[in-house]
């Protein structure tokens, strides 16, 4: 019975350790920044796997990557099944690489048993998920789903020598002839490791993910006036860091109000001028990140944070920006594909629960034009963009069978 | 009378911009970083007009510059007037060199009054009162005052060349043979800007200062957990920042509770790290400095400093340091000379107020052997160490003046 079939785990694991040998760094992670040497190493040895199990190959201007199975229904569009395999300069080896080699091991395990089905299946390696090397992130799914011109998205530079996404992508040998946009999918499955401590905390083996954060980025400086910390009585002092205190607590305090879903963070990059310990600072840069899957709620929160600078500010007497850089708006994923996550988790008795992906992801951009759904795999302690990046085989291999049996239901099975 | 004699405020002004006429910079202020060939110059040319004045220059082991005015009384030591010629690398015209001048201009009136005092007089310019090329500020008032050793300051080496201080007391020619410990004073009178705004935001033209703060340095450290910041729930997050705002608004709360003499400021050298907008702040350092001229509202302030810094790292998780890295004793100036400079200005009928020194000076490690007190004049703005440092004629007038007049309480007057 269909049912009863189940993937390799052990096969998936030792794929995944396989590609991680390409650009292995010295304390177990991965090097394979996008369109590189390294990137190419790992995209000849997918598709040398795609090859022996029987797939057909397409490669698109982007040098995203398919890899077909054919399905009883010619006329049907694929079911894609993918991530990504480039990595952060010292990344992890199961960001994105999961996702490909998890699709690879549905296909191998269907031909195992010889179980045809009715929708195509196809194997996914999107181009540049990371950002790492040329900005932004999520370049090629972008342009799958309209967020960015192809254009613009081949004249990205690379961070370390310049070149540009063309000139790479033709260096390696994966400028492909497909149209981006002309590629269709009937539905779209990514697994991905959550990034994030929900999962692992919690002892559950599959994420279902159904909503995708929106978020709004700002870039915030304050401005006072820099005196002598010594000879400056404290009334009518101008303090640019304590505008930015407040705002850090605010920003906390908005996104504690809005728990469990809500994220809000003053980020790491923060400037304070003008630079010494005996001067008052006169100025501050710094950033805020606030995301929710409700875009009703995200504008709540922005609302909320542009009145706690405003009153930092004019309590403090402080010249003040916020400029918000970019928006991307929540995802919610398919619900019939969401449902088929699910029941296959219920039917193959495995832990699960239904999650928000807190990170972007290839899939939120395919969304926009393909019923699509994510699943997630406990990463250990969260941890993730890091060589210590870690999961255990185990979650790994029910994630996939999750997914098998989901993609299963979809693409419907030839008796 | 000797009551009605009143020192030549357009002499005192136009000698303290023939002063700055050396290492002017473009935009109005003064580069004279010590021991270089403009302090070299602006010491030559302080000599020339001693001599003018008939006065008699020693020059001890650290440079400092004594030009003595005999006395009635050859067994009283001389009062010392003065300040410092050199100045931050885009300092102003009035900083030091008003201290220094005002001396001067007493003698000079006396001389024009034929006035003999009963104590001698005695002008005096400390080396690197600013610390900028040799750290630390106050080096050659610090060795006489006990604070540091002579063979300890002579080896600073400057952040330019790397050459001791030593090498250039020799190099520009100003390295004295009398012995720093050896010269004695009988009072000693210092003028300065007050580098603070009080007396420019109260219309006060003279600052009569009875104390200066004491004050605390520290170094803190945060530590915490950098990780995503959408895919990390906000229960749980480890974020030094958090923390870092919560001692910033502490600090703030802790010198409001001892206003109006407290001071209270996290300095505006502060790195955040690991420098990402999507990462949570795993790491902060910061700086904390508190100032009080009671040694015992100090202690307080410094309990409550270390109950808030530890009460944040407890409440987010955090590890943390908080390491005192200086402490410098409250000064009390000396009660005779602070009533002389009182009494004068009600003489002289000129707007004064008492007022506590927020910064260090000379007369602070002066005053550890010798009676002491200082006068301040306003700054436009309160502004100072920076090229736009300003004073109105007007004022450094009345503050020479209660100086003159102080100096004759003190001194004595040969009938």
């Amino acid at each position: 019975m269909t049912r009863d079939i189940r993937v390799n785990g052990a096969r998936l694991w030792d794929s995944i350790m396989a590609m991680a040998e390409i650009g292995a760094t010295a304390n177990g992670g991965s090097h394979r920044l996008t369109l590189s040497d390294e990137d190419k190493s790992a995209r000849d040895r997918f598709a040398g796997w795609c090859a022996e199990a029987g797939l057909a190959l397409t490669v698109d201007q982007m040098g995203d990557m398919f890899a077909l199975r054919a399905g009883a229904d010619a006329n049907r569009a694929p079911i894609g099944i993918g991530s990504h395999l480039d990595t952060q300069p010292y990344g992890g080896k199961f960001d994105g690489v999961f996702g490909v080699l998890a699709g690879l091991e549905v296909i191998r395990t269907l031909n195992d048993h010889r179980i045809n089905t009715i929708a195509p299946l196809e194997v996914v390696n999107w181009t540049n998920e990371e950002g790492a090397r040329f900005a932004p992130a999520m370049l090629a799914s972008g342009v799958y789903g309209g967020a960015f011109e192809l254009d613009w998205a081949h004249s990205r530079r690379a961070v370390d020598s310049g070149a540009t996404v063309l000139d790479e992508l033709k260096r390696i040998g994966y400028h492909g002839d497909a149209p981006v946009h002309e590629h269709e999918f009937s539905a779209f499955f990514e697994c991905h490791i959550e990034q994030g401590p929900i999962l692992d905390a919690g002892g559950v083996s599959v994420g279902v993910v159904d909503t995708a954060q929106g978020f709004r980025w700002y870039d915030v400086s304050l401005e006072g006036f820099a005196q002598h910390t010594g000879s400056t009585p404290m009334v009518g002092r101008r303090n640019a860091l304590l505008g930015m205190a407040r705002v850090v607590q605010a920003v906390d305090d908005i996104a504690q109000e809005h728990a469990p879903l809500a994220r809000g963070t003053v980020g790491s990059q923060v400037e304070v001028g003008p630079g010494s310990r005996n001067v008052i600072p006169g100025k501050v840069n710094f950033t805020v990140d606030l995301r929710h899957p409700s875009a009703e709620t995200l504008s709540a929160m922005d609302a909320a944070l542009r009145q706690a600078c405003a009153e930092a500010a004019a309590d403090i007497r402080l010249e003040h920006s916020l400029e918000q850089i970019s928006y991307t708006a929540p995802v919610a994923f398919d619900g019939r594909c969401v449902a088929a996550v699910k029941s296959a988790c219920e039917r193959l008795g495995v832990s699960h629960e239904t999650i928000t992906s807190g990170a972007g992801h290839d899939a939120c951009y395919v969304a926009r034009r393909v019923p699509t759904a994510m699943l997630f795999a406990p990463c250990k302690d969260g941890i993730s963009h890091h060589e210590s990046e870690s999961a255990e085989p185990e979650d790994l291999e029910a994630v996939c069978n999750a997914l098998l049996h989901a993609v299963l239901d979809i693409a419907g099975v030839v008796n």
